[in-house]
């Protein structure tokens, strides 16, 4: 039979399956790299829920109610391409046919900040599974605020497809374990069961009962076994929606590279493209045409149906919302106020204030700005991961989000950071004007970087709060001491560390959290006690928002000596300028919270704080050294602790590693003599 | 009636039992910090293993066939030095009052550099259940190696006591489920289930079956309803040894902070000290005396028989290994030499050589090398996270270490990064002279970041091979291309990272990381192929060793410049010193592998390769500029990329943002002009 014959006596499912697992096979060969077998593999799943169940808005991707889909299986971005294209979004063939190439809307792995219609950045395998449980939470959360009878304002399901690499990943662990709990029952994932990994079987290294592993999680478990099936797909998906009290994992026997007569079935088939000639037999072997790129009329007609179906969906849900702004008028105020990202006018009134030289933890300090936070801003929502006496992170007056409570604001994320983190990016990506926090030890921000760094990548304004930030937490020693987490940090792009070093910063430090709507802020918050530091003319701690600011100054005219330091180093810096001045030194005390900040100040503001001819420097900081030269330069001094720390009371510690106002006048002096 | 009548109407069991416990709440006590619930919940588990089944030499802590015992919930560290103080470990009373003080053998979380008998560093949670898994692989490719008929010289157990927090952590999950499919049946925990975290009852954020999740991964669990029972307790541990097939969790239902009147099974009896008040009232209601640090002379005696019991079994082996050494010579002398972690004289004999000008990955190279160490290292064990293809880290005529082939050295460690990494740990922590290197993309550094911080925290020397080491990698996109990770490495203490410019400094990266015995190695090392440079005079890539070297330099005299380059930068930095060199300017080329080990040269070496004088200077490394003044000062310039990458050709992405030997000379010349 000819090809276009055979084309013909296919069903419109079939054409339409085969469309999608053609258009990413070309498209990989194209661009001679990406993932092929994924999408083969995964077509039909992909096609029955975009098809029939996914309720979305092609032409206004951005639909607050839409249902949201997370590849967590990245590599298959492919898959996420062709159905956007064909569904009718933004997403023209030459951006198809430019897959993977500088400038595309279509990458390697799905970038929500670059193509419309993709919800996450994915990739990073784990992180999709987790970025969802964090979108059904919003989703719930939100429900729970708004919907009123008869007005199910919020009201969609999360779905995602997760592959055995994701299920691999402990941050699958923490995430389900977590959405089991919660009974999140409008999550759906499909799990793309293909028993092949990169290395080859799944049976090399990963053979667990996945069913029994998320039944234990308190996931509802449905089996499709023949993942060509469409009835039976048809079915998981009814019978997933249909249990609203937990979260579904439908377990979907899949080939990878399906239709490949050398390649299905076999890690080759997973991250390369199929060679010419084996894309030709897969052609032939399925029916389907040589023609590249071929979208078959039948198809872009029955897929591009859901352009109108969106129309219609948002049409309803429009009409929906304003009979519940006629009833409801101040929650329909306050959901758009959300959704635009205002803060209310007199958000910042409450904040509290403190006494010069009263003495607080910082992160105690930032336990009462949460509290004045808390009834002005119900969107900021967050907790911790099992720390909250320690991190100060609950809010008077808030209960606890749990599954018979979806409305409570405060969140037990348990001993799961980096599930934390990533459903923190979740929440955020809903878009819904949610303001995610999320806290545990400073140290412990290695527990959930690659998520924290997906904030930063992806833009969003996650709030981390990581208390007891240095040797100064004490007695539990090395492996909770932070010394080389302020640079790790600062290495990051977009990410913004904040290290007050008092009260009076710590609540500067809150705003600008907040104000900073384009990427993520990380607060580093003592554990023991500051003295909050004297106010300066200029306004004092509000040079916190500048990044470094001029603490204290011998006055007019350049001084003989800048010193610079962050957090619970500034007072040192006080005090050791406090002795050298006595001697007859100009000193310079410069409080320097954020490098981020203060690199995107004016260079005239900069060189105003750090004058250029004043090379005399010495900053202190209980962490590593490597980095400071950026302000110090090679003839200034580095106070640092390029170790790590010791199990001792904390006083004892700054002590024994040189942290003293002793040492820095020592240091400033050798620096004023060289 | 009377303390001293209630003490000797104790059954000796609980009169130990309830010394651990009271050596652990005054301890706490007097420190004025620590965590006193958990001892108390789980002296009884921990006695009936310590007494009755640990077989170990307290004055020997090192017998290489000692059983292997892993505090993962390391806050509990009292618990831990009360053990090793009760049976004869040299860790006297003096030590036990000076709990989490300076430089006292007592740290706040159990440090097995600080203190003999403490087998892992634990307290990050997670940590000590994946050590375990790491211990008992070990256990299990050593006695596969060695033991013959007859002779089994490698034959123990590995313990462990791991808490809900650990369980909760995804990187139990990634280490539990690996455990379960080698059926790792010598691996035995305790699961001290005492339903408290820290923000209160763990029905607030854990609640999913864990017997039914430890099942689901191939798990024998055991259950022992009252922790208090010690013949179950008993029973639970015979039945674990006596499944051979499938490590054990025996899940413990215990009381934190047991015999406490007012904090038992309360989250306040888990990090703080009792108070005096309540310790009395627990003293009294458990019938103890008020004297502190009681140890009575009853349990001194019958606990330090451990000690009698050890020389006997050390004995034991002893003459059981000498009759080996007769009849299996060469194996004996193998053994030892590994446990002496000599190298064999010949071990880089047959590595690789490569033409200069040839074009090579150099995690090609790395296979190279890999493929040419492995006949004469069977020592040297490792495998990657589900990226062998793309890692090259298989070694030609090796098996896969499974669970029906334990002698197998390669490991299929799954999509588990974090696991992989703290395995590694366990491997190396059995100081057996095994040398395990692990690998997978260097963006994936993060997700296995805890477990290397601690590889550097204890000096454990595990290899870490990371491949596609910048936005060289191409088309994957900004989720897979490290920026931040050079200086994210170089920042934790004791770790040394390399990131070889080609093949022969790939050769060189690995002898080096061999000859590291003190710590962590990372290599960074290219997808994409680089040219293989040419040699000098004094040894090229030899010089990889000092950390930098002169690589081409104008001759006699300090250079007008120096360009700094590390890894596939190198021969930019090497194209731009070409032409400026022919428009008169006197260039000096300078590759810099490792930071860490140019800071361990002497200064004069320093000063020879980058002389102060000459501070017209530039730097290129295709990640974050941030760090690189150390050696460009402020006078200097640095191409580097403080931003995310983005999905494109690696070739094309160089091109972009500006890795190109045009713009080294355009910064060049501005140096130079400036």
């Amino acid at each position: 039979m000819a090809a276009a014959d055979r084309l013909d006596s296919m069903t419109l499912d079939e054409r339409c399956i085969n469309t999608i697992r053609f258009l990413a096979v070309d498209a990989v060969q194209k661009a001679d790299s990406g993932h092929p077998g994924m999408p083969m593999g995964t077509a039909p799943l992909a096609y029955v829920l975009w098809d029939r169940h996914l309720r979305h808005h092609p032409q206004h991707p951005d639909w607050p109610n839409r249902d949201r889909f997370v590849l967590s299986a990245g590599h298959g971005s492919m898959l996420l391409y062709a159905l956007l294209h064909l569904t009718g979004y933004d997403l023209p063939m030459e951006e198809l046919k430019n897959f993977r190439q500088w400038k595309s809307k279509t990458p390697g792995h799905p970038e929500n900040f670059i193509t419309k219609g993709v919800e996450t950045t994915t990739g990073p395998l784990g992180q999709g599974v987790a970025n969802g449980v964090g979108l059904a939470i919003a989703e719930r959360f939100m429900a729970a605020r708004f919907n009123r009878d008869g007005f199910p304002i919020v009201d969609h399901h999360t779905y995602g497809i997760v592959s055995d690499g994701d299920l691999m990943e402990g941050i699958s662990h923490e995430a389900a374990s977590l959405a089991g709990h919660l009974g999140l029952g409008k999550l759906i994932y499909f799990y793309d069961d293909n028993e092949i990994s990169i290395d080859g079987s799944t049976d090399l290294a990963f053979t667990e009962d996945v069913d029994a592993r998320f039944e234990a999680y308190g996931w509802h478990v449905v089996r499709v076994e023949d993942g060509n099936d469409l009835e039976a797909i048809e079915a998981a998906l009814e019978a997933a929606k249909a249990e609203t009290g937990k979260p579904s994992l439908i377990v979907t026997r899949t080939v990878i590279g399906y239709g490949s007569p050398n390649r299905a079935g076999t890690a080759k088939a997973h991250g390369e493209p199929l060679g010419e000639e084996e894309r030709e037999l897969t052609k032939e072997n399925l029916g389907w045409p040589e023609e590249t790129f071929l979208v078959p009329d039948s198809v872009a007609d029955h897929m591009g149906q859901a352009v109108a179906r969106g129309e219609k969906l948002e049409a309803e849900w429009n009409e929906r919302f304003a009979r519940y702004a006629d009833a409801h008028p101040d929650l329909a105020d306050e959901y758009k106020a959300w959704q635009n990202g205002d803060l209310p006018a007199d958000w910042d009134a409450d904040l509290p204030t403190f006494d010069t030289g009263s003495k607080l933890a910082t992160r105690a300090a930032s336990g009462k700005v949460l509290d004045a936070l808390g009834p002005k801003l119900p969107n900021l929502i967050g907790g911790s991961a099992d720390l909250t006496p320690s991190n100060k992170t609950d809010i008077d007056g808030r209960d606890d989000h749990q599954a018979d409570n979806p409305s409570g604001a405060y969140f037990r994320f348990g001993v799961r950071e980096h599930g934390m983190a990533s459903i923190c990016n979740g929440i955020s990506l809903h878009n819904s004007g949610l303001r995610p926090y999320c806290a545990t030890f400073l140290i412990f921000s290695d527990y959930l970087r690659p998520a924290m760094r997906l904030s930063a990548l992806m833009g969003e304004p996650v709030i981390y709060v990581y208390t007891h930030d240095s040797i100064g937490l004490g007695e539990d020693g090395p492996t909770h001491q932070p010394v080389e987490h302020y640079m790790a940090l600062r290495a990051i792009p977009n990410l913004t560390l904040i290290r007050p070093a008092d009260a009076r910063e710590t609540v500067e430090a809150w705003k600008a959290a907040l104000q900073n709507t384009d990427g993520p802020t990380a607060l580093s918050l003592t554990r023991q006690g500051l003295p909050t530091l004297m106010q300066t003319e200029d306004g004092g701690a509000l040079g916190l928002h500048q990044g470094a600011y001029v603490l204290e100054d011998p006055g007019e005219g350049d001084p003989d000596l800048i010193l610079i330091a962050s957090g619970s180093e500034v007072q040192l810096a006080l005090a050791a300028a406090n002795t050298l001045r006595k001697s007859g030194t100009s000193v310079r005390v410069v409080s320097m919270p954020s490098w981020e900040l203060f690199a995107a100040q004016p260079q005239a503001y900069q060189e105003k704080v750090l004058p250029p001819a004043v090379t005399k420097r010495v900053a202190i900081e209980a962490g590593v050294t490597m980095g400071w030269e950026r302000y110090v330069g090679l003839q200034g001094r580095i106070i640092g602790l390029d170790r790590f720390g010791a199990s001792a009371p904390g006083e004892v510690l700054f002590e024994q590693f040189g942290f003293t106002a002793e040492r820095v006048v020592e240091e400033a002096r050798a620096v004023l003599d060289g």
